[in-house]
């Protein structure tokens, strides 16, 4: 199960924030997302990662849907990503959304920060565990965030996918 | 699009014959493929190619049912055999049929001849040409397969999925 928080944040004092914990600064990554229209609750995804040449399909199930911050993801890299998506449409499923965003990925103890600038939205931060047990995983990713000085106010409960259709941008 | 057709043959014979024709062997895979239920005359394939540690995520339309030799094929190379079936089981679609064999891959000319042994089904030889040009392709195709002694008798019109269906093995 992938657990995550996702926060509003100031891009530059996130990241500054972040690295004084010690972080380790893993990649940067330009992501071209294009989602597909799925029954509610459940998502399907082929990500382009422009900047290293890599793609991704990927699904996922929220099992906690409303707060979205529990997730039931299968993801495997594909080596093209046109062709993934023409698969997909030849199989019937429709284009929803696009997504842009460049993210930053820092890792500590476990612990994945993904700092992102997301195309229309502004800037955001998911703080990430993968672990089988919610319950754990809430108290490590909460832990950090009150040291990066982040409260229940900066949560963003909804996807981004939700925010662009609601045209809640910045 | 893919040009094909497949001939039933003697193994050892084809293999013979197709060396002394001069084309050159490019390699051996061992194939599992699991096609999952799709409307008539379209085909969804995972393909595990367990000798070579490759998978291949594959749609094909038949262009010509009945004949099937003429397929509009979109394929990707996936980083994970099982997380891919996953995904599709999850989107929705249901195991069909295992198909496994073992596959000696040779080329002349752009003419690629894909000699097989299917578990159950007995040995089959496709021959093929990937072009736009069905007419040419298919005169290509069958001045080889003069050479190599096969005639329309020895074509096999069926998918693997329909002779397994039927029962038709050996």
């Amino acid at each position: 199960m992938e657990i995550e928080v996702k926060f509003r944040i100031d891009f530059n004092q996130a990241r500054a924030a972040i690295e004084s914990l010690g972080a380790d600064f893993v990649r940067e990554e330009l992501q071209e997302d294009l989602y597909f229209s799925l029954p509610p609750h459940e998502l399907l995804r082929v990500r382009r990662i422009s900047n290293l040449g890599r793609s991704f399909l990927t699904y996922k199930r929220i099992a906690d849907p409303g707060r979205n911050e529990e997730f039931d993801e299968i993801e495997v890299e594909v080596s093209d990503f046109d062709g993934t998506v023409e698969i997909l449409k030849r199989l019937g499923f429709r284009e929803d959304i696009w997504i842009r965003k460049r993210r930053l990925v820092y890792r500590l103890d476990g612990v994945t920060f993904e700092l992102n600038e997301v195309e229309g939205l502004g800037a955001f931060l998911d703080i990430e565990v993968i672990s089988d047990n919610v319950e754990e995983a809430k108290r490590r990713i909460w832990e950090i965030a009150k040291r990066l000085g982040l409260t229940e106010d900066d949560v963003e409960p909804r996807l981004y996918q939700e925010l662009i259709r609601e045209g809640k941008g910045k």
